[in-house]
């Protein structure tokens, strides 16, 4: 019998659940709050709905379902597993015309890709995904950039950037450097992206080995130079901007105003006309979430994407969207210590002596967990001193004790495991007294 | 562009998504009350893992997935998508020596089956399981039953009737029809398990014509026609059995005792002496909920199964379980307008009237999902009445307008979609006045 993962997953056990459903379910709370609405798509997916769209090396990463049936030819697949929740939005976007524009949804599922697995990265592994489509308002760019901010707050997450650019900018100055097509532009975009790892003197041999002239972006190294921040940046670089990039520098700085009014914090955006993002199909504003630990990176990203549905679907949706580094942001937060708080066990281990108190112990049981208190009733095969060392080591905070002398008198004994400290109630009080005796159970 | 979904798979839409998290929290809700953890494993399993434990005809539907790298096979495939959630679990306990028994866990996620699809089955649909492994006693059978039970009323479904029976009686009274193997004591069964649809003389012919004596079983058939019920049954059937056989009936009072102190109606549980079971694998209690309704049939099932870890996992743990037929519950509870109540779009729609106004709009938006109120900023390009259209399709109680007029005087025109009335309050308010006004807000 094989007892192994498939390289690159995980079993979530129950503390490790506890914690994801907490996080989970406060990052929900702030998509409701925000009027974003769930969607959830098949794990499966066509073939020929993902393939091609990402690109030769990633069809690669796909995992591809054999087809079944005796008519399947050995190697033919139909069916692959979803590698992200982009494209199956645009799918939906295009077998649902109906859907009221704009349409708001937030996606929390797995996505599964076959990368060389290393340290915190996984073959199947939870994508949190926010998304606008049909708005081509500035509006739409800013609500994506503030939910992400509530959504981290909320979380417990507050050491952080919001870097921001538009797109259109840093085309246009890839235009000034000699770029004639989408194509070249984003050859010059790529060579800028690794400003942050190797500094300016590198991209600007970088570009320049590309075939590109570093001289036509001198107003992004002066601005970089000069270390101008924000909008006298974005000032700095408008003389040198066609009418495309001055668009940009215009709906950047009505994202920032709209971002700030809905209640993102200012102090915590930053303008970076450095910031180019890889994906390729950027077409707008464009962000990143930062961790202010430059060890951690980015924990979160997103912009605009107007051309990427209709190249997906067929259907012209203009479209934003933002994506939490959920896994990223779980270690974070279990390394700070911000998960340890959940709660271990029920609160509760109802104790069973033999077969003759069994029905007294599952009544106890069952008024307790009528009560709305978690309670555990110990179902094993074990003696009351396994039923205790199960408790020491689960972490039940109370055991109720019922013996042929409870039985007997209608009573429980409740021991308080921190101070393992004893007392005798009527069983019709149990609820009211652990309620009253433990404050962590939540009942009133 | 291929715009179609894997046949028998469903994408989830907003209004779906949100009935299926209600149910879905409920249910977990009573497994948490009841001291159950949660687990979730990868989709994917290893094909050694997953082959040959089900049988040949059912490793044809498993989803198998085609080896990735330069040096795969046309062909080879070496992971499989899970098709239930009682092999996972035994390849957890397999693994994880350490987990503190009894081990009970809930654990509610889709698998993959490639059956012909048709109404209401789907290739891939969600299991909603919870199992109690590492404990013989009949506490923890019935504490399987109660927590169904606890989990369907608690979801609003109580038109069911909990049948209960214990495999060792009818495998006894096989050995008297002559079957002298496990195989041949499960073809008999196999018999008996339809009796509800074709009747008692079709059954016994069928033991005949399997080559078995259907007179071996007259006790059956005399408690059957005498349509004693429940434990009197046992009592007529007692005589025939063996030891094993009246072991069975010992234990099935157990558990039914126990269940009922545990909070189960008694009158919702029936003994059912001709109750099977399919699955080879149970060795003691088994049990089924049906509906009353009889075109529904079966909402929950499951059994104890001492035998099927050892097997899947090489770890002999014993063990119990308890599926929910979620997805049956989910097309019943719609069909009776169970679902119709949940809310289907964020409380209040903020309306945009043009670029000048957007920032006073931001911050009413903010100040009402602060202070925990669903709410919807429009986002998107249109106009005023647009946006009326919008908020009237979707369903949004209340209208926030915010015009010129409005941003100069500190305002907002609060509109109550169902009587048209309108109210201006001043921002400040605007979150105490839309709690005051709609106690649907939940926000005090």
């Amino acid at each position: 019998v094989s007892v192994h993962l498939p390289k690159g997953t995980r079993d979530f056990l129950p503390e490790a659940m506890r914690a994801r459903h907490r996080i989970i379910s406060q990052v929900q709370a702030v998509f409701d709050r925000f009027g974003f609405e769930p969607l959830e798509t098949p794990a499966i997916e066509r073939i020929e709905t993902l393939a091609g769209k990402y690109g030769d090396e990633t069809d690669k990463l796909m995992f591809r379902i054999h087809k079944r049936g005796a008519d399947a030819q050995p190697g033919e697949c139909d069916l692959a597993l979803r590698y992200d929740l982009t494209v199956p939005l645009a799918r939906v976007l295009a077998m649902n015309p109906d859907l009221p524009l704009p349409f708001k949804r937030w996606q929390i599922q797995p996505v599964w890709r076959a990368e060389r697995p290393q340290r915190g990265r996984f073959r199947e592994f939870w994508q949190c995904d926010v998304d606008i489509a049909g708005s081509r308002s500035s509006a739409a760019d800013a609500e994506c950039v503030a939910v992400a901010d509530a959504a981290l707050r909320a979380i417990g997450f507050h050491e952080y950037t919001i870097r921001i650019n538009d797109r259109r900018i840093l085309s246009d100055l890839a235009r000034s450097a000699g770029a004639q097509s989408l194509e070249q532009e984003l050859s010059v975009l790529i060579a800028i992206d690794k400003l942050d790892k190797v500094g300016v003197n590198a991209v600007q041999a970088e570009i320049s080995g590309r075939g590109f002239d570093p001289n036509g972006l001198a107003p992004l190294w002066a601005a970089l130079a000069s270390q101008v921040e924000g909008e006298q940046a974005l000032e700095a670089l408008s003389p040198a901007l066609s009418e495309s990039g001055r668009e940009g520098v215009a709906t950047l700085k009505e994202v920032i105003r709209t971002a700030i009014a809905m209640g993102v914090d200012p102090a915590r955006v930053r303008v970076d006309v450095s910031l180019a993002r890889g994906a390729d199909y950027y077409t707008g504003p464009v962000f990143e979430v930062a961790a202010n630990d430059p060890s951690v990176g980015s924990v979160a990203g997103g912009g605009r994407y107007d051309g990427l549905v209709e190249r997906l679907s067929g259907r012209d949706v203009p479209a934003v969207g933002l994506s939490l580094g959920l896994e990223r942001l779980l270690v974070l937060l279990e390394g700070a210590g911000a998960l340890s708080g959940i709660e271990a066990a029920p609160t509760v281990l109802v104790t069973v002596f033999d077969a003759t108190t069994l029905a007294a112990s599952s009544e106890v049981a069952r008024r307790l967990r009528e009560g709305g208190i978690a309670t555990e009733l110990y179902v094993g095969d074990g003696k009351l001193k396994a039923q205790f060392k199960l408790a020491a080591r689960r972490g039940h905070r109370w055991l109720a004790i019922i013996g042929p002398d409870e039985v007997a008198a209608g009573t429980v004994t409740l021991k308080n495991q921190r101070t393992w400290e004893n007392v005798s109630v009527p069983v019709e009080q149990v609820v009211g007294i652990v309620a009253a005796l433990d404050p962590g159970t939540g009942v009133r």
